[in-house]
């Protein structure tokens, strides 16, 4: 049997560090395969830190923040590869919809994660959104046979974003992300630039590990991760 | 490792059959043990046709639906209890809620299953939900150490009601049942008196079978059962 | 063919006029019967008014609002029965819920009007929702043939509340009161008790009546009421 | 009196037949006008079968598709129109916004129908849906005099989609199309590349009668069709 | 320390009148500043009044919905901008949500006041809602250091559109214009075109007042203005 | 000026502690009067710890739990009353909600604060919930004149649930705790038997402070609480 593939897209090159980088280090750990797509870098909205810095220029924060997101993927086991589209705002093209949906039938993913379809704190996470939902329905067709090449539908699951109650998000799966929490941690040490985050970020994954400990009354749960389905999935057995 | 255990409460004695008799059977033929508790014999409400026979007395076709349901159940390895609460209207005591919640106590089932929340086309069934939400919940505790017995929270689901957009449910999970249709269909050939539900919900599992089809892929795939999650899941990997 | 029937069940006995005295005046003017139930005269929570008369007494109150309720009622061509169950608050009972139901099982209406499921301004009006909702349950069946006897399926539609965003109202219908308005003002005239709402809904009117209009495009609309249906309804043709 | 106008914007050409047919079918049998609107031929994404032919065209394609709904709609009494948008994706310029609202304008519809706003399986139908929405505004005005000439406000419903839960679909009117069945029937048969529907959509017929016959007690309704309204309807009576 | 700066923003010059001018009254009779932007005249879709008049050209309906507006606006203490985007369709163009996110940043307000994101019976006020919403985001950043000019971010609230219910608008504030409701009025007067609007709104005025009043059960209270929050406000004390 | 009353309603006596301490704090801080009241102590389903002490018995669990959180208030400057009605499960007799509803008569709240509606993890919560909302209503009427003595009618409020994204729970307002945290986790230490809670709701405070500094920007925001408005507030201006 062919390995798992999980490909998780964000509109800036840190979003799957907070959000998923559990979920991709459990991935990797059982031997699928995990691409990280970054639609930008971020490079405007999200690297302050770095702006500060005299003399600054976009192209060194872009250089920056490429090696920092590679090196975070690599971390949990996954690939990184950067669309850098430009943030704040991030505009989605026809043809940037079509690579990201070319690149879904060369990868054909099993699961796709990317950011809620809204946001009210962020211009450019409901414009990824809505780029990934559209190129992943371009690239599986309609679920029958097609007058163009096309990829087998994958899972399709939003991350927990920033203010989760006002993004309309509601946690349907949490992934326990205990055993690999430290390669998460190891992660979140490669975004030099948004260190701040580190903290919020540890503590949420704790207080998820706590509503996963709660749900499932198994003790031996201390992280986990949130996320929404958006389609059924289909099993077995419950 | 032991046994998986699986919960089904229904208001009436033959609402398993129709919405959830594929899953109890896949749940069984994976060497899980499977549990059907009917409140009530729909002994009123829903035995129509038995009414229809001269003299027929309430014992009577409680008898008939007792046996009926026994047969449906055993046809999909599950064992059947009759609460024999009363229908239209069925009423929900404390006295019955904590019956039930001694019985998840012992069973400690872990996947419940019921009707959802709301159904605008019968009074019994909401009824049913709200007597299965408050004992789940009594006889599982806060998640933390209690004054009294308790057994681990259990996955808590709804299975499809007859008119599902007007009683506000929305799949989150679909179960192939293709593996074992055939025993699902003697289920239903179990309840002789409604036999003009067998058709409808045939092609009701030919139409889940399509969706999942389509949400997956996967040909294989001929008839499934929807339901609906209402707790997050916790996994180990997506 | 035999008349239309409608029934107006209000946990007040001036909550019909407000909201669906228009309606019920169109209703009877086509030649159909109407039929208003008050479950309790609001001799409490809604007679200010007449409780500022010094000696004044419950059972003075009840009369008074018993007699300006069957003229209101007389005023749009509505017969007027009251449960006098008691207001704030109005305790739904199960034998004042079969009381109910069996009224609808001789009464037989097409469509049933009562207050919508919530509402945070008044602790009475989601309890009459609540009676009504199971009375038409347990009149009509389900929809089979059943062992006790039913009436047909009504329509089944919730009248404006005092701030209908507040309370999960979202119009479906509006009905075009402007050739029977003046019987409806006759109505609101009876109530001497609360004439302080009479330029209120007055005003309710002529703005359902633009909004009417706005939908339509057609500008003979003047006053309308609005409603919204629980059920979808069955038609011919759109 | 003026006919009775009834417009069917689908994204594909062969979407009205299986989700309006019927009620088209109805109203032209009442003696209105209906007009079918296909922004595409779905010749990309929905015409598999006619692809598996060596040496298919593109051109090919929409000509077969042409003739198929053409047949169709005459099937059920209406006249098909065909904007030739393209398919997978089918773009949403204000050009072609334009001349949808132009045509609206010389129609002069009473009724549209179309897709529901959301479809998580398909690309095409919130376009279609979007730009349906936006020419109905454009082409009516604000209800008030306007710079522009305008065609009264029309009626506005969607059709049912594929898994209509996951498209937030509740119905909200249901169309017997119980003694048009056959035409229904036929205009299925006419779209041959897509003959694996047929059983699909037949069964969902029935199934939406039976939801019908529920709602009214009333045995005589075999078929239906389910819609949901997007604004109230204005009535003279209940 | 600084005076308190209001922005409202609306698709046609006319808007603020009838939703918020009495707000923007109080808000300046406070000693606050308050700036109105128009998007569009409304030449084409909401000035019929106007094109009634014989000769009449697109530039007189701008310069007199012109001058109407910036009366309105000096009624209310306001001073009035127009971005003259045209009106019928609206349409959103990057380079005029730069140049609202500009005058955000230059104004730097501290409440921001539009539409409601959804409104069937208007094409323009959603556009414009989207505008804002995006032209906020930008202007403010992810609430970090960023690397281009910010505002700190505002309080964002929408103004009650014609049929709220159908706009998905539950208030969650109402604004006591009682004070002020005088000058709501002049600024009512200054819109010659649109007077049938005047008793409208009046009207809604009173009807609001009525809701503030059972909220608070303060009688003094007679006109007030309904506003929904789309962000949490943060306070030091209940 | 009359002082400003709180009054917070929690189904077990720790539930104050942990969600709305801090809003106590800076109530009392300002010269406002808070009162506590507890339906339970939740001595069964909440004092897990305590159970774990040899020959522990009921009378003893509900004595320390008094005293934690009567000392618990006290920290904040609140009053603590039990009403002792037993938890797990919390009934709601009629004889409860009356003594509610004359305690909110005699205190006459101008703020109301308790659990959300709806809680899939307690069974306690929300029938507390049902109590208070129901009391409120009770205790102060229609908003008119009625035949028995009210209060005015307070602003209503729910406090944060542990997992509130599953409540229905979406915050409408922050209230910044930063100058009285310390009190609240004076109050967090009375808590002996729930310590495992402490660092729990601490961070929990941490996260809504970082919420609260990205709503508006000010970085002397360190914690928070979150609450969510069920009734529209007036205010003078925005």
């Amino acid at each position: 049997m062919s390995e798992r593939r999980l490909l998780v897209v964000g509109a800036h090159s840190a979003d799957f560090v907070w959000r998923a980088a559990g979920t991709v280090a459990a991935h990797t750990a059982a031997g699928g395969r995990a691409l990280v797509v970054a639609l930008s870098y971020g490079e405007r909205g999200e690297s302050g830190e770095l702006w500060k810095q005299e003399g600054q220029t976009e192209e060194n924060v872009k250089r920056i923040r490429h090696e920092e997101a590679t090196k975070a993927a690599a971390a949990v086991g996954a690939e990184f590869q950067a669309f850098d589209l430009g943030d704040y705002p991030l505009h989605a093209t026809q043809e940037s919809v079509d690579r990201l949906a070319e690149l879904m039938r060369d990868v054909a993913p099993h699961v796709v994660l990317t950011h809620p379809e809204r946001d009210p704190f962020n211009p450019d996470h409901p414009v990824a959104h809505a780029m990934v939902a559209r190129a992943r329905l371009l690239s599986s067709g309609a679920g029958v046979a097609s007058g163009f090449r096309t990829a087998p539908p994958s899972e399709f699951l939003v991350f927990e974003p920033h203010q989760p109650e006002l993004c309309g998000f509601t946690p349907s799966v949490y992934v326990d992300i205990t055993p690999v929490f430290d390669r998460k941690a190891d992660a979140m040490r490669c975004m030099a630039a948004q260190q701040y985050l580190r903290e919020y970020y540890t503590q949420r994954a704790d207080q998820r590990g706590n509503h996963a400990r709660k749900v499932t009354g198994d003790p031996a749960i201390r992280q986990a991760e949130a996320f929404q389905r958006l389609l059924p999935n289909v099993v077995g057995a419950l």
